[in-house]
């Protein structure tokens, strides 16, 4: 006898569409409150005097009163500054969204051809795959909404993206000029420009994948099955826009970055953001078509596959066969609640308290994520026992294993303060409150090498204790609910996104105002303030890695898993010489991909180099200032460096399990997938951390606040010197070939999962030949 | 029925041991060719007599002709330097040996006890595990004769790397002095020398392999399974010796080297091997004792696990329920038939073709590597035909399997052939001949970090055609002949061992040439004759690593399919939570231990850094040359360093299969395994690959041979000083933790197979108990 779930179906039906909305609407909310720091130069009575009266009122938290309020040129360069970057920005997306657009329609088609040939195109029912003697729809109705969800999750992907970057063009000048009055507002300006990315996101993710079910449902009717096995290609379209999105904005970020540093900072001894090197401009861009755009659309992309996952794996379990509505769109209900439970932490940021010093604004961004884990249980724990039944079956590799919604309930848990655990992790190794950043800032007295040898070594050890969590993860969840257990975890430690993204969204943002504060010459004190935000901004934006790569861990196990059922492999057996070497070179794939996109910056910074220097050498009075540089030819450089760069590792990405599934099948590739996962996601870890602590080490003797710190500054000093050099190697490192690695693990195995019944059918025709 | 070999059980008996004997016998011959240049000043008139003549007769071959062949001076000084160096390597390696002595005393007891209480230390037979119904030798004897073998493994491995290390010791010298003469002589002692090494150590371990199964057989009979499980104790003992060796010499010989260069070459601008830096002689001392008696004792527990693999998987094939003795030696025929190759192939370098110039070093080298190859593939077929049944069958997990003669030679060939390809891909991305050194030179224009990014980049890359191809040795063996296929290709790769040892002690001794001839103050054109000997050794000293990576891939794999059989474990299924965790943690050990690796050479190189600051600052007349420095400080902070900093990476590798058998169990532990091994051999290879890099491109900037080579030279400038940023980043990459991490996946997959009744019987608590 099957229990029911206590929500019924209408409440469901409710309850994920407004919450949705609501996330919106919080959204929009934030960003009219953004809004309300004008940057025009007409309301400039206005600004002056409601500056005037903030200031007055101020008293109580501004940390340092700052003169020149009124000042209407400061204003005008910032717009000016501002409009620059969101320009080039906005041509770079729209010229990678034309090169990613052909590609995404070439693989929509492939995805038609290859699941409707499956069944040669017939339009006839077919026996279930898991429910025995029932009909379910014809592989061609897969192959047709597998590619248009497929389409929908490409486009979502993109528009959030796409808004994310509009949103942080249209805050940093505004943090800026919000600085000028204390680090307070700056950073409320800045927290809540990532808020709107945050919510927008998580909410307009939810509520597209909300209406797909709603209108597949239609023609599928009591097809789980089918539903949400073409419900998959919604996140392989998020997840394939997220690789060029994180690839090509990576290499564009850091070629801009690299290139301006190795000729301003180390030849022309001219500070970072100078308005007077011509790469300055299109490094800006780069924070947001990177950093903000990039990430975004990973983010997205794990959140669409943890939940094409979750569902996928549910379809087959007892609620999937009883056709029961509400536990099918449990993972849903959980995002629901997430948005919720974010948008109440998001007040303890904004409303709630205010950041009255410096040192206050990194414990604020780690209390949102404390606060939103501890909500977080509490809606886990509700969700779980109104929208599941008390007991219900998973299916599991060909057993069936029965479930208590507690246990489920567990492995959501576990996965959410996994994430806490890795967050925190991370923050240790990366941040320079503590011992491990300070000893690779102590290794500079010797040199570069030193500084290279430790930051290494921090970031291997800081693979550690995240990889003892998610194992921890993985068991407890797999031993509870199989795979659906994973998937659920997964989830679990997405479901805190909105506030996750917000806090990762906030950093490029202050890294951008502290950019524009140096372009448009504002005082020193503007920039130290901007300089304090971006410090606590470095930390967590590792952190919002650790997460992404925990999560894609998860995420591309729950995927495997699904991929392994739906091409009826029942075990995966390391001692088959099929399996093993997949296993081999799968492991292998991360380091493939980290050398041609380490290779990509280094190149494309070689020719932001010679740009650089060109234009120092050639153009007069660039040095003096007299003359400004062009900035729109480094901007172009890259732009088309990381457009031509990202194609090949691309490549590598999305074509090797349609290689390797044609070629040899699906249980090499069930291979290739275990040893990507498991290698991929120590040198995505290890990558990110070594990058943050050799860039939190620089700023550490930059800001010299600690005695040890000023022994080895000040700026310009040897051992600075050997920390900047450790701060570049660390670029391509944590923000290129670190962060795309987790892109390649979840891709792989989503794509794997979408062409399961086309290998299943058609592949390992080299050992059929054999 | 079963078919037997064409070669008698006596003719075994007769083959194998005269193969080892005259493997020691040319080792001998060697040796005394080498001892022919004197050191010492009493035959000085003879020396420089016979100096006279050779210099009048050797018109034809000399490069250069140089003066002052006479000098006492510089015979003295050379004799002095070689004394210390020597002194200093004894001292080290003896204190090492103590403190690894106590260790081994401890780990054979738990040996015994572990093994002894599987059937309580009964001394009653027990029934056998693969040929049922028959009964076999009790644990109690398995427990005794693997601690004896582990003791037998440990000790032939220490006297294998010390005696290696006296004769480099004894022929650096030799080699400056002969370098006098011209680069020819230089090249054949230098080879000479490595030869002696490369002999004994293969042929001294074939022997007591074959002593003791000789020996271990009058008791055990006609239980070969008995016998050969024991024998496995040889391959642990050997690899607990060979991880010792290498962390200890690993983290000696790169703390030494990286403090002599930060404070010599960098802040105090005076030249490698300077004699007023106080770390000379540690430096010199750390070239033998690592890569020397590192490498010699990784390479004889390669070596001897490979044969133990072998040989406990043959004991349960056909031929070892048949009893057939030729057959059940095949692994030791293949050792055999591998120093007679090896013997020939010595020749060609030795007598048969003479180095003419400078640019024909590294042609001889690769020769050596394509003759052996060639040579041997004549002698596998040989063997196989004559000490293999046409067909017979093999346990492979459960099944039989039937294999041809012809497709065991197929195996050994396979294994062979890719060690090949494995050597020249490394070639290729470490010589400074081919295009990706030359781009790594290249970045050096625009600063150690882009040479760090790019040099990061080609190790990445460097993996790519090796994995590939150990992938297909592992398909095609494992097809044909299941594990016993993997590990006679582990075997076939190992197979030309004297010589690939001949070829990897050469560049040590050349290094250390070097460094006697700066040190005696002999004139520069010497130098560059070392120097071009060198370079050529850097090349083969990662191929050389090239070898016992991939072989340590093939061998652990094979140990962990005898393990699995062992431990009764059917499937090791990626799917089932146990082994994935297991799966995953395995792949982070290899982050764990390098951490810790990287970490102990960076801590130990500070101590180096401050002591050699101490004496230049406190010592006066030592920068004036005026004042001897105080060596022996420096190799004393050395090697305490090294003894302390060994201990918790050892402990790591020794105690991570104990712990995870113990409370998870063998599943666990079959994924920690295989985790280990696909992450591992990655970070391994690039590790070494990327270093070599670094240091060859150092080196083309410094010889600038080319156009382009000059356009980033002389030394001293900016290029050449970012160059030698990644030369030092690279020291414990390529020296200390990348080749540590082939003894780490093979010794915790041996460890796992010694221990695996223990396991199988005791093991998992953890599980048991939840």
């Amino acid at each position: 006898m099957a229990e029911s779930a206590f929500l019924p179906e209408l409440g469901t039906q409710v309850v994920v569409p407004v919450a949705a909305v609501v996330g919106i609407a919080f959204a929009v909310l934030q960003w009219v409150l953004v809004s309300k720091v004008k940057i025009s130069p007409e309301p400039r009575r206005a600004d002056g005097s409601s500056a005037g009266k903030s200031g007055a009122g101020a008293s109580e938290y501004l940390i340092e009163e700052e003169e020149g309020l009124n000042e209407h040129n400061v204003v005008v360069k910032c717009a000016e500054i501002q409009n620059a970057i969101s320009e080039g920005a906005t041509s770079f997306l729209f010229t990678e969204y034309k090169y990613v657009g052909l590609f995404m329609g070439i693989f929509a088609v492939l995805i038609f051809l290859f699941l409707g040939s499956v069944e040669s195109f017939s339009t006839k029912s077919q026996p279930c795959h898991y429910s025995k003697g029932k009909t379910c729809k014809p592989a061609l109705a897969n192959a047709i909404f597998s590619t248009i969800a497929f389409v929908l999750g490409a486009v979502t992907s993109l528009v959030s993206g796409f808004l994310g970057m509009k949103i942080a063009t249209y805050a940093n000048a505004r943090t800026t000029l919000e600085a000028r009055k204390g680090v307070g507002k700056a950073f409320i300006t800045a927290f809540r420009s990532g808020a709107v990315m945050g919510f927008l996101l998580a909410a307009s993710g939810l509520f597209v994948l909300y209406i797909a079910i709603n209108l597949f449902g239609i023609y599928y009717g009591d097809d789980w099955e089918g539903l949400y096995e073409a419900i998959t290609g919604y996140g392989l379209g998020g997840s394939s826009m997220a690789l060029f999105g994180r690839v090509g904005g990576g290499i564009y970020t850091k070629a801009a970055d690299v290139g301006a540093d190795l000729v301003g900072k180390v030849e022309r001894n001219i500070p970072e953001d100078d308005p007077r090197n011509p790469a300055v401009i299109a490094d800006n861009v780069g924070d947001n078509v990177g950093d903000i755009a990039g990430m975004g659309s990973d983010l997205f992309g794990s959140y669409a596959e943890s939940s094409c996952a979750a569902l996928v794996v549910a379809s087959i379990s007892s609620f999937g066969i009883n056709h029961e509505f509400t536990p099918m769109l449990y993972p849903l209900l959980i995002s629901s609640v997430g948005i919720i439970a974010c948008l109440i932490t998001t007040l303890f940021a904004t409303d709630f308290f205010e950041i009255k010093a410096v040192d206050e604004i990194e414990p604020a961004l780690k209390k949102q994520l404390i606060i939103s884990t501890a909500v977080m249980t509490v809606g886990i724990a509700l969700v779980s026992w109104l929208g599941l039944p008390y007991t219900f079956t998973i299916y599991n590799f060909g057993v069936q294993k029965m479930v208590y919604n507690w246990q489920l309930f567990l492995c959501v848990a576990v996965g959410l303060w996994a994430g806490l655990v890795i967050g925190f992790v991370t923050e240790y190794y990366t941040s320079n409150a503590y011992s491990p950043v300070q000893d690779v800032a102590d290794s500079c007295r010797t040199g570069a090498a030193t500084n290279v040898i430790f930051g290494l070594a921090l970031g291997y050890k800081s693979v550690i204790i995240p990889i003892f969590a998610i194992a921890f993860s993985i068991f407890l969840s797999f031993s509870l609910a199989a795979m659906y257990g994973v998937a659920v975890a997964a989830l679990g430690m997405l479901s805190t996104i909105a506030t996750g993204l917000a806090i990762d969204a906030y950093g490029p943002i202050s890294d951008n105002a502290g950019g524009i504060a140096e372009m448009a010459g504002m005082s020193h004190r503007i920039r130290e303030r901007t300089d304090a935000l971006d410090a606590a901004g470095n930390t967590t934006a590792a952190i919002g890695k650790g997460f992404a790569i925990g999560s894609a861990a998860l995420v591309s196990l729950a995927l495997f898993g699904a991929f392994v059922s739906r091409a009826a492999i029942s075990t995966v057996d390391v001692l088959s010489p099929k399996v093993f070497i997949g296993l081999i070179v799968g492991a292998m794939l991360p380091y493939w991909f980290s050398a041609m996109t380490m290779k990509s910056v280094g190149s494309a910074a070689l020719k932001m180099v010679e740009e650089v220097r060109r234009q120092f050498n050639t153009i007069p009075g660039i040095m003096e200032g007299t003359t400004k540089p062009d900035y729109a030819m480094c901007v172009k450089i890259s732009t088309d460096a990381s457009i031509k760069e990202m194609i090949p590792p691309g490549a590598l990405v999305m074509l090797t399990p349609l290689i390797v599934g044609i070629l040899f099948g699906v249980e090499t590739l069930s291979g290739v997938l275990a040893g990507a996962l498991v290698s991929g996601v120590q040198i995505a870890i290890s990558a990110s951390n070594t990058g943050g602590a050799w860039d939190n080490a620089k700023k550490y003797i930059e800001a010299g606040a600690s005695e040890h710190a000023r022994t080895l500054g000040p700026k310009g000093s040897d051992p600075h010197k050997a920390a900047v050099i450790g701060d570049t190697i660390g670029d391509p490192l944590k923000d290129t070939s670190g962060p795309s690695l987790n892109i390649l693990i979840k891709l792989m195995a989503v794509e794997s999962l979408v062409f399961a019944p086309f290998f299943a059918t058609h592949g390992g025709i080299l050992f059929k030949w054999l």
